[in-house]
């Protein structure tokens, strides 16, 4: 088991990372501080709750605390706010109180709808995460929480950070091959941003990483771990620095919502935004080597470089004007300088943007 | 105009309190740092739009601001997570980023739920309390913001301090009595738990101030802000002091919830909580004059005593074990051990407060 710690002061907390950890589950909530005498809600989606919901409830029920569950629908259309009414009454209806915790096992959805839960009942209690997939290893850590609005992704939330991350690789041997090469783009994105080394070590495990080898998963995971809690712990608030994680999101998420969250995965929708980034770089006069060597990597990988074509460029465009990247007008992109650099950039013209877009459109 | 500051580290807000004050917003927003590159979104009810919005925008405007308001229908169905959802619609259709204002105009229901919108929108921007009601010197003041859930009031919310709070007196005059005298049950709340001269000033002041006397408003307004803003002080997110602040509220919610919102104003519900916090000191071994002091001033206000003897003693008992106030199955009560003095006491147990919820409906 390797752990990590995410330096945020007062607020500080643990993740730990390595192959049948939820066995100790219930050891270390006791370690943490989490008292048996009001009841956990653990919440998780219906194909997660299948595989590993009465592991997690038997080990913690075994050390004395209470446990409830609530299982929502897998997908994305479980960050609304309805649903996030129903989990609440689920948690009133348990009697979850101040002291209680909410336990989010599962991928990026759950943590985000369970983390919104746990950041807003009787005004924030405690929150454990429990990722079961492998994207879910950058969104499980920084304390990022929301639901979804019909017209905008993740736009009601909060920052709340959990007390700890129990990250049990052998619940990601079950994941789809598309999901697992889709999760690794987030892992190749910390790379990009910050770290040249990691980012080679990715191009050259990138088999051993698709074919969920178990030390190499645990390291991936370590270290792209390890580059998010450096940049939460400088920036926990996204007041700056923090902005760099969105590398490839302003196109991934327009993306996705063009294609109505159903036809891309996160992880190929920002694979495809971090072309676009990277062309932008090109086009901002930064090495050409920046493209070429984003694009060999997330090929490595099997992920998508190509912006699928019956997508319109004036509904992506309009898409990204409701992103709350933009801030006062102006459009602000992440741009790679170099393999492991990149820049906050406030002045990316838009008329670039759309080019590069149409430009995604030829991809080879 | 008279200030008061609310002394929270980085997020100290100062509170105005004067007649007409709301001229001067704009210079205030100015001089608060509220940037003009971004909108600002004004939420309020309808029926304080029609007294009151054109004024607050158009000051805004003249100043340079650029604002936009959204209207909900008056009373505590607004206070939804759907309204919520509505609230945010006209955000995003608005254009509202990371570096816009909320502004609360209205009573403690239009404070809560744009507070709410405010602290969860893009995770967090800022907010403005423009109270019109003498309920929100209470509400308006210590940053808890929050919606209903069917099952449950304010139990889905934030700690969300805003930037300041623009109290102007001359919004008060159109109040209808009823709503003066319940808004007044918080001002004798905050003596009774703090000050026992500014109750005695309350007690000789009940006529004036219940005839909208401005000086009598301004000074009522300052004390009471002032005793909520000290004990918020000292106790940001209700870890312990802050609690005294729910003195009559207890019961006062159980009431609110079991006659259906309808037929007790919040005021008028904690009027008759407090008597029972009275009861209850006495059955404790305080002083007698506790509960004639109490019923003595409530009284002078023309604030309710007795309990509506068709409320169901074991609905009311039953509400309140939904009442998030009580942590770990132990009954915690706000008791009053003198005028102006109170003490959290865990351990009150239920029958007594059966006995006093039966007893407060032979109250005289």
């Amino acid at each position: 088991m390797r752990e990590l710690t995410v330096d945020l002061g007062e607020r500080s907390y643990p993740i730990y990372i390595g192959h049948g950890i939820l066995a100790q589950a219930g050891e270390l909530f006791v370690k943490h501080g989490i008292g048996k005498g009001s009841p956990l809600l653990i919440v998780t989606d219906e194909h997660v709750a299948k595989r590993h919901l009465s592991k997690v409830s038997d080990t913690l029920e075994k050390t004395g605390y209470s446990t409830v569950s609530y299982t929502v629908a897998a997908g994305e259309r479980s960050k609304s706010l309805r649903v996030l009414e129903e989990v609440v009454t689920a948690a009133l209806q348990a009697g979850l109180d101040r002291k209680s915790t909410v336990i989010a096992l599962g991928g990026g959805v759950v943590g985000d709808l369970a983390g919104f839960v746990a950041a807003s009942y009787m005004r924030g209690i405690r929150f454990v995460q429990i990722p079961t997939t492998i994207l879910a290893h950058d969104s499980s850590v920084g304390g990022k929480v929301a639901v979804n609005h019909p017209l905008a992704k993740n736009i009601i939330g909060a920052f709340h950070q959990p007390e700890m991350v129990l990250y049990d690789t052998s619940t990601l041997q079950t994941l789809p091959d598309r999901e697992v090469r889709a999760g690794l783009a987030e892992m190749v994105k910390h790379g990009l941003i910050w770290d040249a080394e990691f980012t080679t070590w990715l191009e050259e495990n990138a088999q051993k990483l698709v074919s969920l080898d178990a030390a190499a998963l645990e390291h991936g995971l370590y270290q792209g771990c390890k580059v998010k809690s450096i940049v939460v712990s400088q920036d926990e608030k996204e007041n700056g620095l923090r902005a760099i994680l969105n590398l490839g999101h302003t196109i991934g998420h327009a993306l996705e919502a063009v294609a109505q969250y159903n036809e891309l995965l996160h992880g190929e929708a920002i694979s495809i935004g971090m072309m676009g980034s990277a062309k932008l770089a090109v086009k901002l006069g930064y090495s050409e080597h920046i493209y070429t060597a984003t694009k060999r990597i997330l090929q490595a990988f099997g992920l998508p470089t190509r912006l699928p074509a019956h997508l319109d460029t004036d509904a992506i465009m309009s898409a990204m004007m409701h992103d709350k990247k933009f801030s006062e007008g102006n459009m602000v992109f992440i741009v790679p300088t170099a393999i492991g650099k990149v820049e906050i950039n406030k002045n990316v013209s838009a008329a670039w943007v759309r080019d590069v877009v149409d430009e995604l459109k030829q991809e080879a």
